[in-house]
């Protein structure tokens, strides 16, 4: 006969917590405990630096601020009579220095810390310029049971789970904070179950919720048992309290085939129904990451209301959206604000979109100003032709104008422009980049339709005027423009892009795989490399991709290297 | 009787190279290597990733660039007869783990490769996202003399050096890009002494010049004897051979003291007197390195001509000497932009200060520019008072006005704040900060003050009129307005800064250490945490202090920290 096995009640708090805000962050990781505790949960688990906020960035470099973050993580323990928590805090040696670590709270006192062993040093992240790997595992007897402690990136690299694992472990947690990027919620689904399959250990993981800057969060905690079978899944981009009963073997003894057994729980407890949240489809996926981003970006920096400019294209129709998505109508103002070359069509389909969406427009001509700047500018113009200054002229006005408003009535500007732009430099330092927030620069034009599409789909009749999918797009900053001018058609320059940008491709190993004229993929890199210096001025956005523009991908912008 | 020692001739050629430009760095390379032969030395040694440029930052994510860095590096081992080349570049071994290297190039060979060991990952570097740390330490034996290799962070950690001291290496050659801070030069110098005494080795460092976006290299490359005493010094910010004759005993043998007898050569090759050259005095060392920062910056993105606003105060008179001096007059274009509140003292200061340069200078009223502004707003403004709104929008008139001279007549802008308005967010995002390089953006304002002084010093009359210095400095964006409404007197303001961003201390430290207001440097607290937003979107500049915003300093944008 074996010996019945003991059942752990895990709970993984997916919380959206905010940089720098100690005392706040203080508070929910608090609520979560005593959330957990009335759910008689055996243990809480709580994201990756969950004091702090993820990434606390340079504020790691100062003393006082890693101390405030000690003293916030003092005060919790007192609350884990009955229940253990595992906190993600910053933690510092006599010789000062820092590790990303993980605080083990039990029966109201902290009686073990453990230090994350591998530290992210690509993409986004700089961990090694603030945190000393940690050098030892951390295994926990948990009723018996052994539970493993891992943070982060120790799961993505194959030797920590296996060394838990060896130790005995049946269960592995993570504490993680895993920003968005589409497709990323799969890997980390196949990452955690072939870490389960391999070292026949259940996984539980707790990855934080929310934007910050870049950079959002999408939740989504795991809980899977050792066969990798997913046993509940949290909430994608909200906070949630990810529950499930383990049934594990209890060290020492046999060591035998961990099987978790899900709704069976011991007495007095309820019994338990963990909850798998269905996945979001992939454009909503990605929908409610900018949603996500955008709100927290506005909420977490002090505003209530965004403006834009509204021109009657995809891009500003999209960004209109998801502002209102996030921010609801009363928090949205729209501006239209034609030159000479704004057609009546795009104007009309501003001001139908605002209408759709029902928000505040308002409609400032900037004929006036721009007559005025022009007539400064005459005399050294002289003779010269119009070229890119009048274009940029356009759009500089209109970005002062928005700041104006910004200023005066405190809303912060969104900015419209695409990844396509960003990359391409199609656009305007100063003039349409103007602004706080930059919502869709990580969103490739093509993606951006596909993404406005789905949008409209959501309500009948959608918000966006079916003209705005339909009409060649174009700045409307010189007669007759359209982008087509000086780009490729964006289903060519999308893919470019995709492997120039994100993949680091060269153009020799894109014109092998595809079948590009030679003269354009060279143009779009040589377009990308020469607008370094416009990105490097631009505002934030949300990255979707990937590899984004910002802390993602460092370039110099004084580079003399060319492809061919 | 002692027998005779050998005598090295070492060249260290300071080079002035691109980042990704590396078919000219290669040819850079090669003439150094035919210069030194020419000078019959026996080792050449040129800086740190010489082939790549420093740093290359994510261009070394791209395999296309570090193999053409490896072929870059392939021409050279054909001119190395009858000498050795020590060559910085990027290794890439089977797995493709990159290195960050030195190649001993030798009678037409590659013979031998360093990797570094100590890769730092602080303030502006972030060398393990793309290295691998070097496994061991590399001897050669020159003539009979045993050498060590090491490159930059190497020598600043103490174990490299005593480990290649301990293999019987009498000479420690370091290939460095070390960029520049005031005050850095000496700190070098004291490390190669100490290094030098402690370990009984002479020491020959050989630093990058030039400037790279934020980054200047100020060469000074060093040899010392192991005595620590300096045999010669390269020039600060300037290209140079720096060569020097080191008689060292030869290996195997007795352990004797190295003696450097400079000046005795072995035949047939004539003594040589090396020159160490006079260090710059500390006034003259900052503004050097804003010239050549700038200078750099400008030529190496393809410019010729720069634009800046000329105010009449004294940080674009400051700003305007540089830009001469780096650039020559025919160069620099000064824009005297009016309005309403410009007095005529600052106009004619301005217009002073551009005949003293002798720099072409074109003024153009903002007025109704700024007028047709104020009518398009007036509708929604109606019945709000003026505030920051309309300052920021003269800001921004001329900001773009400065940007469509950029885009018609391919002048790059310069801007002029300075590091006191950096830090307490005292300038206007898309106005005073719109530009491509922002010379003067780590220099404090007092520091200006000095600088200028200086300046006006090297020649009677100085070009900045002394109004302008004796003037309260202000904004000129509303009536009688001065710094002095909005700041504390920068005496005041720039120890407080220093403290809270260059040394990360917090409040009550700096409050124990000086007797400034409790009230004040709460404030200037809150402007520099409030203020992140906009230096994320400010364009590069020189750094020249211990840490510059920028790369330097990696602050959240989105952050709650608040201290008391």
């Amino acid at each position: 006969m074996v010996a019945k096995m003991p059942t752990l009640r895990v709970a993984l708090a997916q919380l959206n917590l905010t940089v720098g805000d100690l005392e706040a962050n203080g508070l929910r990781i608090a609520e979560a405990i005593v959330h957990a505790k009335a759910w008689r949960a055996d243990l809480v688990v709580v994201p990756e630096l969950a004091v702090t906020g993820y990434p606390p960035e340079d504020l790691l470099l100062k003393p006082a601020f890693v101390q405030a973050n000690l003293q916030a993580l003092a005060r919790l323990p007192a609350l884990t009579q009955g229940l253990t928590a595992l906190v993600g805090f910053v933690d510092r040696d006599r010789q000062g220095r820092l590790f990303n670590a993980a605080a083990v709270l039990a029966g109201g006192r902290h009686v073990a810390t453990y230090h994350k062993q591998r530290l992210p040093n690509y993409g986004v992240f700089d961990e090694p310029r603030y945190f000393t790997p940690g050098a030892s595992p951390l295994v926990l007897s948990l009723q018996g049971v052994r539970v493993g402690l891992t943070i982060c990136e120790d799961l993505w690299q194959e030797a920590p789970a296996r060394v838990v694992a060896a130790a005995g472990c049946r269960l592995l947690v993570n504490l993680s904070a895993s920003p968005y990027h589409a497709g990323k919620l799969a890997a980390r689904q196949a990452l955690c179950a072939l870490r389960a399959k391999t070292h026949r250990l259940a996984v539980a993981y707790c990855n934080l919720v929310g934007g910050q800057d870049e950079l959002v969060f999408d939740g989504a905690s795991l809980i899977l048992e050792a066969s990798g079978r997913l046993v509940a899944r949290g909430a994608q981009f909200h906070e949630d309290l990810v529950l499930a009963d383990l049934e594990l073997p209890a060290a020492p003894g046999r060591r035998r085939e961990a099987s978790v057994r899900v709704g069976l729980v011991s007495c007095p407890r309820a019994p338990l129904r963990p909850i798998r949240r269905q996945a979001l489809e992939p454009l909503r996926e990605i929908y409610e990451a900018l949603v996500v981003g955008t709100r927290d970006y506005v909420r977490k920096n002090g505003f209530e209301t965004v403006v834009l400019g509204l021109s009657g294209g995809i891009d500003s129709s999209l960004t209109a959206c998801l502002a209102v998505d996030a921010l609801g109508r009363e928090h949205v103002v729209g501006v239209v604000m034609p030159s000479r070359f704004s057609s009546r069509q795009t104007q009309g389909d501003a001001r139908r979109l605002a209408r759709a969406l029902g928000i505040r427009c308002e409609e400032l001509s900037i004929e006036p100003w721009f007559t005025a700047a022009l007539q400064t500018l005459q005399r050294l113009f002289a003779g010269r032709p119009a070229d890119v200054t009048e274009q940029n002229l356009q759009a500089r006005i209109r970005g002062t104008l928005l700041m104006a408003l910004s200023n005066k009535f405190g809303w912060l500007v969104l900015t419209t422009g695409n990844k396509s732009e960003m990359a391409t430099g199609y656009c305007t330092l100063y003039g349409d980049m103007a602004g706080g927030f930059a919502v869709i620069k990580d969103v490739p034009k093509t993606l951006v339709y596909q993404l406005a599409r789905w949008r409209n789909r959501q309500g009948a009749p959608g918000p966006i005027p079916e003209t705005v999918f339909r009409r060649p797009p174009t700045a409307e900053l010189a007669p007759n423009q359209t982008d087509r001018d000086a780009l490729p058609p964006y289903e060519a320059l999308d893919p470019i892009l995709k492997a120039y940008v994100e993949e680091d491709r060269s153009l020799w190993e894109i014109l092998r795989r595809n079948r590009f004229n030679p003269k354009t993929v060279r143009g779009v890199i040589q377009m990308v490399d020469r607008s370094e210096y416009k990105r490097r001025q631009g505002p934030p956005g949300v990255k979707i991709t990937p590899k984004a523009f910002g802390k993602d991908r460092r370039m110099p912008i004084t580079n003399r290297y060319r492809q061919s």
